[in-house]
């Protein structure tokens, strides 16, 4: 595992201070990838200043205009949160997280740690993006943490995993978590899902069961239901394929035909 | 055990604005008690900014002349240092600091951690008067954290020791391995999941994606997919019903019809 293969997302950042704090921050954990969606005032002397000398990350940080941008090659990201969301999705604490995403970077994946604005955190949207939601364990009467300390209890987590497997790096790789059997394959990447779910949507539309003027929360159960699949590849193809020949199917087209 | 019993003690700080940070950094984990040594700064209006509500704490905390001082009534103290002095030390990490704390104060003892300057941390004077020292695993090559960080850093991991001793109290039930969140749904029994995998077959026979006489594995890719995921009855009501109208549609019935 590298921790290089970890990106650290900022959303949507007010304070330049907070984003310098945060890379200061990274590379003290040793993360080096960060990314930044439509920040409100980078670059920054300010910035800068927080960096404290981790100037190099603010220097290769990458920015994007919105989340989806951000995610591409990812295989998971995890959204910090606070607790309570109306539609409950997989929670885990950042040793959890760190634990996940070490899974997935030891079989060279690359995952991202995203971190919402200031005041309002992540969108219900953005957050179902992620596959996994992360929770810092705060005092529930005074839960917000500064940004930049979020970004230093999860890099420090991470670290603290990848230390771990250091020390454990004679043992033999064992590949728990991994309910796919010998095959190994690798799970299909965060803009791949993206792809599938525009799919899934349409499809619903066409055979109408998702009603597009009221969606309630069925994509948002859908996008969970899927994104703790670990959907590989191969099996990507067959979903894919099923929608492909059900859209056919809701344009009338008999499938026999389709055969020749 | 209370949180209250961990005393946070910050040495000759420079900053105010890191006092206040870590003062934020302490109400978000639930601590309290702030010891200021020599301060060069306080009070001051950048320590209240940074606080961000946690003035509580700035207002109640004691400002005293030397360690010595800060540390009467402790049982243990824990000082923060870089890796290599030439005294060698009993060393800990943040979570092994935590568990020896929490021993401590679960037996009614206080116990302080120790936070040197932002430039040159405690003197050896000062780190021999603390029974342990603690050593935040960080990047050799970029290693000083900002001093609101390293507070972040222990107080987390205190915070975390004290979830696990509540029993975890805190946070919902969930049963392992259950990614789902919080909702508390339980998994479909294998008979409800064995209806579905008919239903489903029998779907893709009919929009022509599978071909009865030449199967493959294409039900068996199926079968492990949908098997390892867990599904609940809400979602389960949902993956039926997309069947349903799937069915319908490559009967050639017209989906508006449907909605009379």
């Amino acid at each position: 595992m590298s921790l290089h293969n970890i990106r650290v997302v900022l959303v949507n950042t007010s304070h330049p201070g907070n984003i310098g704090g945060a890379a200061r921050a990274m590379k003290n954990m040793g993360l080096s990838r960060l990314v930044l969606v439509d920040p409100q005032d980078f670059p920054s002397p300010e910035a800068d200043a927080r960096a404290s000398g981790a100037t190099d990350i603010l220097e290769n940080a990458r920015v994007v205009g919105c989340l989806e941008d951000a995610l591409v090659g990812c295989r998971l990201a995890f959204g910090t949160s606070a607790r309570d969301r109306r539609i409950p999705w997989p929670l885990l604490d950042p040793r959890e997280c760190a634990s996940v995403a070490y899974d997935e970077v030891a079989k060279g994946g690359e995952v991202a740690l995203v971190f919402g604005r200031e005041y309002a955190g992540l969108t219900n949207e953005e957050l179902q993006r992620c596959q996994f939601h992360v929770h810092i364990p705060s005092d529930p009467e005074f839960s917000s943490l500064n940004l930049a300390s979020a970004v230093q209890v999860l890099g420090y987590e991470a670290r603290m995993a990848w230390l771990q497997q250091q020390g454990a790096s004679d043992r033999p790789q064992k590949s728990q978590g991994d309910e796919r059997g010998e095959e190994g394959l690798e799970r299909v990447t965060s803009d791949e899902l993206e792809r599938y779910f525009r799919h899934l949507e349409q499809t619903l539309v066409d055979i109408g069961f998702l009603d597009p003027q009221h969606p309630r929360h069925l994509m948002s159960r859908l996008r969970r239901l899927y994104g703790r699949c670990a959907i590989d590849r191969v099996e990507m193809n067959i979903l894919r394929g099923i929608l492909t020949e059900t859209q056919k199917a809701a344009r009338g087209e008999p499938h026999k035909r389709r055969k020749d």
